[in-house]
């Protein structure tokens, strides 16, 4: 394993240490329990939104914290879901009065430890609403996880939802615009290559010189099927077409399309695959009206891509224009 | 070799094409010869910034290409310089009538065929100005450089240059910038891991499972030494050690502390070697003004580090500060 680490138990606390040193005027770390804030958070009266999951898939979600998009994560420790404390320390010290939304990617110990939160925050008397993302078409049921994974599209919600929120929109409005990111998003990805969780030391499996895994999960969950590597154009339309087939989208339909790479794949192969998908999304009349490429939502330093297309409406696409200012995305702030 | 590609010979015009497709209101995409332009250049009277190199160090220097930073950039062929005639031409299309910088790593390739261009431009009455980034302290003449390389500093002079430029600073006033941040700015970094360039098809050397490569150039050229792979925070200290004993930094001194990834390093990993980078800093007496943190310029899928430190003027934290608008850095537009 090499790794650019001190030792397994202190990487996530040591990376966090990391990123409030960098960022000192966009976010503060809380150490115990472990969570990323806004530096100026509370008391604007408006809804707070919350997210959390595993590390390893940086720079999701700390490195959303910021004006116009997150006002807290909780990070857990690699690929292992935050604690309901956690979780409920953070709504606790974001909510502003307004309510807080938890965002969460659809993934059991995930799911679970948010609700247990969201009693102990309502118990507290903070309303709490919270809404799964489950947009990963590869599979129906994994390994851990009942129904869809969330992947990609959570990236777009915690923006859009978050532009939302910093405009002052209610608890029960902004619930509803996540639910329907989430109704609008499909996703799906490939790995060349597996990752080490440090604790592991080895990878988690071991794919062939030739071969790829369609359908991963950002936990390197199998996917549908081991295949043969492909040219990068193949593999645009083994992700696109699963991604088109499963939601109605309609000639003329304004989308977002997001090429993500999964941690260890390099930029210039990230913006090939983007070529591709826009031409297949031009193909079926679509009109790519946003873009978003690069790493957003990782597996540490799995090689790899996943393709999340989302169907927009006037209100998503101005909220995904509002100002943002957190350490991974920045515009207009 | 493992790449989301279609054939070594379309990688670097495909990935250009989707750039370009991504980017629409940012730049556009001369085929031939190769160059990334703003979409809204000339006409002006604005000095032009205009850098380039061999691919495989996304987002440098295409996705620097915007507002507040280059006007153009020129790729080569993976690792390869770009030709005369690129670098002219690039040149001439953005020449807004105020003279043309022209921003070189230190590669003796790069170095030949700028300066060429140079000439060509001048002789179509194009005043250029050449500055030439040799910030590696690594190693005082590589394999296929004389003098030292040209690495991490060059990404902060063209933000720094490009601020001055976008507010109408003359020709001679950003060349002079561009020294002085040359000057001042010192970097080191290692890998963990080789990259393949996709004409070569197999890695450009072999590193033991323990084993790091200290003082790596960004094509992968032999550091200092080998040595056995350390926790992160002797990392650290091993490549702010030199940076710092190579330039007369002094108790007191505003610094931007940059933190590298070369391509397959997680980010959760750049932000634990941040984490000590910036301690060691704070330790002699540093104040670290500005951060960035981040994959900015790559060795393809490498895995390893960089540390880059620029001891900052009051006008270059100005510069730095102005907005930007380019695929790979924005703010405050």
């Amino acid at each position: 394993m090499k790794k650019l680490i001190n030792a397994p138990d202190d990487l996530v606390g040591e990376s966090l240490e990391g990123m409030a040193l960098a960022h000192a005027d966009l976010l503060r770390v809380n150490a115990a329990p472990a969570f990323v804030a806004r530096a100026q958070a509370k008391g604007r009266g408006k809804v707070a939104l919350v997210s959390g999951g595993g590390s390893g898939h940086e720079p999701m979600h700390g490195g959303f914290v910021g004006r116009g998009m997150l006002d807290a994560a909780c990070p857990g420790a690699v690929f292992t879901s935050p604690t309901p404390d956690q979780i409920f320390e953070a709504t606790r010290a974001v909510d502003g009065g307004a309510g807080v939304l938890h965002i969460i990617k659809n993934y059991t110990g995930d799911v679970m430890n948010f609700e247990m939160a969201a009693e102990l925050a309502r118990e507290a008397d903070i309303p709490v609403e919270g809404v799964v993302v489950n947009d990963d078409v590869a599979v129906e049921d994994s390994l851990y996880t009942a129904g869809r994974r969330g992947v990609g599209t959570t990236v777009l919600a915690e923006k859009i939802c978050g532009g939302a929120a910093e405009a002052g929109r209610p608890l029960d409005e902004v619930a509803a615009l996540c639910r329907r990111v989430n109704a609008q998003g499909r996703s799906m990805g490939i790995a060349l290559s597996a990752c080490t969780v440090p604790h592991a030391g080895k990878p988690s499996f071991e794919l062939g010189p030739d071969e790829m895994e369609v359908g991963i999960g950002i936990h390197g969950e199998p996917g549908r099927r081991r295949a043969r590597l492909e040219p990068a154009d193949r593999v645009a339309e083994l992700l696109m077409q699963p991604v088109l087939d499963d939601l109605p989208f309609k000639p003329g339909d304004d989308v977002l399309l997001f090429v993500n790479g999964m941690g260890g794949t390099p930029l210039i192969e990230l913006y090939v695959v983007y070529r591709k998908a826009h031409a297949i999304a031009r193909e079926r009349g679509l009109n790519v009206a946003r873009s978003l490429v690069g790493p957003y939502i990782t597996s540490l330093e799995m090689a790899g891509v996943s393709v999340t297309l989302l169907r927009l409406d006037e209100e998503m696409s101005r909220w995904w224009d509002a100002p943002v200012h957190t350490p991974a995305l920045r515009w207009g702030a």
